[in-house]
């Protein structure tokens, strides 16, 4: 902290400042993530399906093969057809 | 749908590039925001204050009264000083 309070205060003010627009970046962020994902809904794209696109492109095919392998037993398991 | 596949195809790889680049795009804020919070510790603030602070000024006064309130009502039921 600060010898002097105000250049303290001041520093604090700064930093929840900056903060604060990151957090209206990332609303701004989602709001466009929502709007591209209504664009592929209005031209006829499921967007449930497109959501697990995109998960399953974030892993390699080792970690996509793991999940996949325990979702089948978890089903095996459960009966689930 | 598009009635040429490959179109669809090409339209649908372009919506998912546009997500992927979002969610980039809010990874990159995730991390501005933590260094931020890492450099207002590493000067002395208390972080969790301060993330208490941002979440304050989100609120207008009179939402602000009601949640103090509320927590003064809940704490005085569980008997919490």
């Amino acid at each position: 902290m600060h010898a002097n309070p105000d250049a303290s205060a001041q520093q604090l003010k700064q930093i929840i400042e900056r903060v604060e627009r990151l957090d209206d970046e990332e609303l701004g962020i989602k709001a466009d993530r929502r709007d591209v994902l209504a664009e592929a809904k209005a031209v006829g794209f499921d967007v449930k399906t497109v959501r697990a696109i995109i998960a399953l492109r974030k892993m390699n095919p080792e970690m996509r093969r793991e999940a996949e392998d325990i979702l089948e037993t978890y089903k095996s398991a459960l009966g689930i057809d």
